[in-house]
Formats: C-alpha cells, sequence, structure tokens
C-alpha cells in the first residue's frame, strides 16, 4: 500500500463555458484555462488547508491544451496560484489523452514516495470549446494512431464502435439488446448527474429537459434527437466537449496535513498502456490492458472487486463504461450490460457506479478527467459528497480512467482514514 | 546523491528529415516521428544491454507532437519498441517546452526512486519539419504565454530579444561588444558541431560551407546572410528546426545493468519554474530560476562550478548561452560573453561546454533536447564520445536544459561511476 495520502481536492463547475455571438460567430471566453487552473488550484490548496509554500511540485494533466487553447508548456502557469508560494517550484505537464490526470498523479505521488518532496499540488485542466466541433473532432483524433486512425478518418467514436461490436460478436448479443444494454448506462449517468450541482448536463439541462432518466426514454428518442454517429453508438452514448479542472493536494505520511482527519490513502494503483494502433489488438470485447491495472492496483492495496463501494469509470462511451465495469471485476465478462438493464450500481447497490453523472452527464474536459474522478471520489469518502452519496457510507473507492481507444489505463484505489 | 544511473543511451542523426518536392511542394517524410521513437527506444535498451521486459515504464519528453505532427498520446506508441516486453507497460508523456526531455527524465528517476519499478526507459522526441517555417513558430508560440505573447505576436527570438536587452543594459554592453560577444557563442557552436556526425549543422553543412568557425567569420556574414530577427538578436543566434530523438535507460541501485561498469550516476537534478509571463519578471538579465535548479542539483551532488569538467546547456539563442554559462557559475555573473570571446569553453578547457555543437549546431528537436544532453553527456564519460571529447577525461558532466522564455529549468549533475 502507497504511503501517500490526498488530503484536499476541488473540481470547478464543468461545462461548455464560452459565449457565442449568433451574429458574429465569435467566441467569448467565459472561463478560460488560466481562470480554470487558478481555481481548481487555489480550491484544493483551500480544501486542504496547505500552504502553497509546502508544495514541493504542481503535475498537471492536460490533453491538448495546445491545440484547444494555443497554450503548450501549462504547467508553468500553476505558479499564479500562489506567486511568492510556488515561484521556483517544480512544474510538470503530463499527458496521456484522457487519462493525462492520472499519469499527472502518479508522477506526483512518484515524486512523493521518492522523499524529494513533501506534498504536492496535482491539477487537471481541459479547455474545449474555443474550437468548432470539427476542431475539437481534430483535436482528439490527434489521441489516436494517427497514420491508420486519425488521419484516415477514424474517429473516437468509430474507434469505440470497433469495441461495441468486438462486444456484441464475441458475446453473441443481438444489435437490440446491445442498444437497450447502453441505454440503460447512459440513463444511469443521466440521472445521476441531475443531482451533481458541477455537472455539464445537470438538472435543468438537456438530458433533463428530455426526461432521459430510463432506458426506454433514451431508446424512445426519434432518430432526429439521436442519430447514428458511428454504429452502433449514437448520440446518446457519446459523452460532453467540456471545459474543467479539478484539483488533489497530496502528501507523505509525515505531514501535518495527513492527521487532520479529512485524509483519503491512494491505497494502490495500476497503470498499464495498450498497443497504440486498434489494429494491433486482438481482443475487441474487452479492456486486457484495464484488467492489468486492475489487478495491479488491487493487489497493492490488497483489496478484490468485494470491496469496492464507489467506483467513478470511464465512460467516454457508454460502451466503455461497460468494459471497465467488466475490467474492475463488479460484473462478470459479458454481463455488466445485462447488469446494467437490472437497474444495478445505482446508489443503493453495494457498488455505485458514477455517481457523479460520469463523463456522459458529468463532463469529459479530457485532461481534467482523471483529476475530476479522484477529486470526488475524495469527497465522498471524507463525507462530503458533490452530488449524490451511496446509501452506504464509503469506505473503499475505485478510479478507472481510459486515454486514447482504452490505449492508457489507470486505476486507483482509495481508502478512507482515520 | 540519488542512487539512480544511467546505463545505456542513443541519439538519432538530427536534421532536417523530410523531402519537399519543389513542384508540387509535397512533403515526404523520411524520418517519422514513430522511426525515430522506434531508433531511439531500440538503441538505448541496446547500449544498456537490457531487456525490454526489465523495464518497468516509459516516459516521453515531446513538445508538440499533436501540432508538429498530430500525434499527441505518444507515449503510448512506446510499446512497439518491443510488442511482447513492453505491452502493458505505463507510458507518459511529459511536457515543458523545449525541457520536456529532462522532465520526463526527472519523472522516471522519481518512479525508480519510490521503488516501484527497478528499470525506465526515457524517451525525447520531436519532428518539426513537416510544418513550414509559420507553422513552427505558431507551434513554439504555444509555449510562450499565449494571451500576452504568442497572441500578440511576440515570438520566442522576441522572447530572448528581451534577455538580450535585459543583459546589455544591465551591464552596461554596448551593442557591437554584445554582438560580438554572441557571435563567439554560436562560433564555438558551428565549430564543435562539424566534429558530432549527428548534428543538423555538422561537417559539409551550411556553417562549414561558410567557414563559421570563429566570431570574426559570423559578423562579417553580410545583412542578407544573417538578418536581424528580433533585435539585437540575428538569424545565426537563433537555434535550428530539427527533427530528432534520444534515449536513456536508468536503473535502480540494485540492477545488473548498473554493474557492468558502463554506468553514469545521476548524482544530483534541480528543477525550478519561472513565473510563465515574461511581463511578471524582473531579472532580465539573469536565470533566476535556472540559478535555483543549479543550486539545487549541486547541493544534492555536493559539487560546485569548478568540479564541472563538461557541460550542455541550452542555447536555443546565443544569448541563453550565455546566461546558462553563468547560471552554473561557470562564468562570474556578467563575464560569460568576455569569457566566450577570450575564447573560453573549448576541448581544452578546464570546463567545456557544448562539445556537441549544443542546439545551434546539433539541432533543437525541442522534445528531444534534454535526454539529448543526457545522451551525449553519458557517452562521453563512460568513453564513447560522440563528436570531439575534451583533452581531460572527465568526470563530472552537468546539463542545463530550459523551456520556453527561460520558464522550465532543469540542472542533472551527471557522475562517472566505477
Amino acid at each position: 500500500m502507497s504511503s501517500i495520502s490526498i488530503v484536499g481536492a476541488y473540481n470547478t463547475k464543468f461545462g461548455n463555458r464560452v459565449k457565442k455571438n449568433r451574429e458574429t460567430g465569435e467566441v467569448s471566453d467565459l472561463a478560460s484555462i488560466y481562470d480554470l487552473m487558478l481555481e481548481a488550484g487555489r480550491g484544493a490548496l483551500t480544501d486542504a488547508g496547505v500552504e502553497a509554500a509546502e508544495i514541493g511540485g504542481v503535475w498537471v494533466g492536460s490533453c491538448a491544451p495546445g491545440i484547444f487553447a494555443n497554450q503548450e508548456h501549462i504547467a508553468a502557469f500553476a505558479a499564479e496560484i500562489d506567486p511568492v508560494g510556488l515561484r521556483y517550484k517544480r512544474m510538470t505537464r503530463c499527458e496521456d489523452a484522457c487519462a493525462s490526470g492520472s499519469v499527472a498523479l502518479y508522477d506526483a505521488l512518484y515524486a512523493v514516495e521518492s522523499g524529494r518532496i513533501d506534498a504536492a499540488l496535482v491539477l487537471g485542466v481541459e479547455k474545449m470549446n474555443l474550437l468548432d466541433t470539427a476542431g475539437v473532432t481534430h483535436a482528439l483524433a490527434t489521441c489516436s494512431f494517427w497514420p491508420e486512425e486519425g488521419a484516415a478518418g477514424m474517429t473516437f467514436p468509430a474507434l469505440f464502435a470497433e469495441y461495441a461490436k468486438g462486444y456484441r460478436d464475441h458475446y453473441g448479443v443481438d444489435g437490440e439488446l446491445l442498444a437497450r444494454m447502453l441505454a440503460s448506462v447512459s440513463a444511469l449517468c443521466y440521472r445521476n448527474g441531475l443531482r451533481n450541482p458541477l455537472a455539464h448536463f445537470g438538472a435543468g439541462g438537456p438530458s433533463d429537459k428530455l426526461g432521459l432518466v430510463t432506458a426506454e426514454a433514451v431508446l424512445g428518442l426519434p432518430p432526429d434527437k439521436n442519430p447514428m454517429i458511428a454504429d452502433p453508438l449514437r448520440l446518446h452514448d457519446c459523452s460532453l466537449v467540456t471545459d474543467g479542472a479539478a484539483g488533489l493536494v497530496i502528501v507523505g505520511p509525515g505531514h501535518a496535513a495527513a492527521r487532520r482527519g479529512r485524509s483519503v490513502r491512494i491505497a494502490g494503483i495500476g497503470h498499464a498502456a495498450e498497443r497504440l494502433a486498434i489494429s494491433r489488438r486482438d481482443n475487441m470485447h474487452e479492456l486486457k490492458a484495464g484488467k492489468a491495472a486492475a489487478r495491479q492496483a488491487f493487489a497493492e492495496a490488497g483489496i478484490g472487486p468485494d470491496d469496492i463501494d464507489i467506483a467513478e469509470v470511464h465512460d467516454c462511451f457508454t460502451i466503455n463504461q461497460i468494459l471497465c465495469t467488466e475490467a474492475l471485476g463488479l460484473s462478470a465478462d459479458g454481463r455488466a450490460g445485462y447488469d446494467y438493464m437490472d437497474g444495478r450500481f445505482g446508489p443503493d447497490d453495494d457498488a455505485s457506479i458514477n455517481l457523479s453523472g460520469g463523463l456522459k452527464a458529468k463532463g469529459h474536459p479530457v485532461g481534467a478527467t482523471g483529476v475530476s474522478m479522484h477529486a470526488l471520489l475524495y469527497k465522498q469518502l471524507v463525507g462530503e459528497p458533490i452530488g449524490m452519496a451511496p446509501t452506504r457510507v464509503p469506505e473503499v473507492a475505485v478510479t478507472l480512467n481510459v486515454g486514447g481507444s482504452a490505449v492508457t489505463n489507470c486505476v486507483s484505489v482509495l481508502r478512507r482514514e482515520g
């Protein structure tokens, strides 16, 4: 078990935080990438009760800020969170596509474990909505294996459609049944998101107005409201293009903040990469690397799937929530779709999944997502849930954060302390 | 002193590795970002005599591969170096602009120090020449503080011109004298580059053909051959737009490879970030954060400037080589320009600087540069120099790798073992 703890966290409002002038088409930025970083960084430090001067370094997860917001070298901006306390500290950006936030956390954790620093600030940030749909699609496509995939027009819905088809064919699920499984996932996430005040699709939002809280409601949408994006994935199988940031403060065992009673141990981590090109894999019905990451994290933490009270998993597409659920062992292989259809994984379940609304409803600011998963589970474990809480008081929480076409797989086990 | 050692290294040929069809303008890639990574990764493993299966993770420094080569999530491609040995390992990209290579090394080092892995492969890669000059300028400008700098048309030559003017004004150096100081730096780097078979501007290249091996020759160029880019910096004060990659294998103390006698200790590291916006600094005649990084690294290694036999420093612009030389204490403050004019820092000196040719002649594939610095110094310390060797057998080597407008500053002290 690692000796590192999370002692504070913060999550900004997630959403489309630009304003478009309908006449001129001009875009005004209502919450810039800089605003989001400052809010998340200051929020996490305040939540932890840790001074900026105590922070030995800042690790920033961000996927493609140079393309989305013309800002590479974004980590160095973190000094502005507190120019007195943070200037001259080490600042590092980490990127593994949509798992950038988790890998930033892991590199920060190694630095604290090495004994070189006592505390680290971990941020995740993405500002996606300055670009139009074509621009966002291009930016994300650079996270695929470009020569074979992005350059060939194979977008991310198409890549995950390969997993949907692989799952369907491997388990002999017909198209109608698969659609119901996927709709059960999106309905759960939309339902949960209504209770999360930070969600992109929250109360009063599009999914609320459309009443998409049951699989029937999702399946009943007319085709123009739920068009096919990449067969068999429809619009409501896809996560959102979101602006947002999140922050965590982590400390080593000797740090005072770890003894103040709002401390969550990073009990185990796992990080495993699949081959980048989808053409070089042979396992399109499961997350082999996700399972490897889960084994690694569970072994370190000394837990099994039955110990998990609450999880945030990577529903970039509904099919991936099914694959993640199986990778964590919360469903048997080939059974997660049925489990979601049966109404499993809600707040009353032994294990609750994506109470935040997940990437589907909370939103998916790609580089921020991994940090946000940890931030919201931290808040759950210290009894300060943002959004819905599970019926049982949670002790063990797990993340499964995926980058690219299920290439980077990061699993963390978090355990309430004290 | 860290317990981590470099046990193998590799550096690809640096250069403009595309072919442009003069009639159609079409660009053919002669060494893709993928080719470069595979060559550097396999080369480093072979040099180290370490099997891919022994590697616990790969850290990849790359500055803006999504903009330069449409490929974010580049770290995951590293599995292709050895799909049997590396699949399912942890792969992480690190980015801090032109210091991406050093921060990748440092994050890998923390992971080995944490005890989680025994060995890591560290790569640096950049493929810059697929873009035209405007494209490259834009990509690099995203590494400045975009709202105030890049968006305002303040390119990197203009940002480092601010340091040149700050230095000139602070030390009361007139324009002609400053030009001679800067030309002395470029002449040294061009001279050294002629001996480096991997250099972008090597033997038979442009600097060789123009005979730019003395300050006089540089100063004697007609203005059209050495135009002002951003006063007072001219074309021959700027480093090159280069394609290339480099690799390192690092191991912990128990690893067999560290006992085979080709082992170089990473004796100390320092990593300090200046504020991202140049408008928020007050020290435009020195690298304050560079000095902080040097203090940190020297303290850990237990050395002082007098112990340095050989250094690779970040001459993205000639003025920065002067600032780096002072930051490392190899010249007194305000004296480096005079020292270069006096012919210091060649192969016969107590301390040799940029024997590789530096970024000016070896070339500057931005995300690869930090790894390349370590790779070439490793080769020097194990007695297998690529290019010119110093007259004295070197024992202590130092890097100063800078990202952005002297924002990220990374200093490593390397010491020959055994």
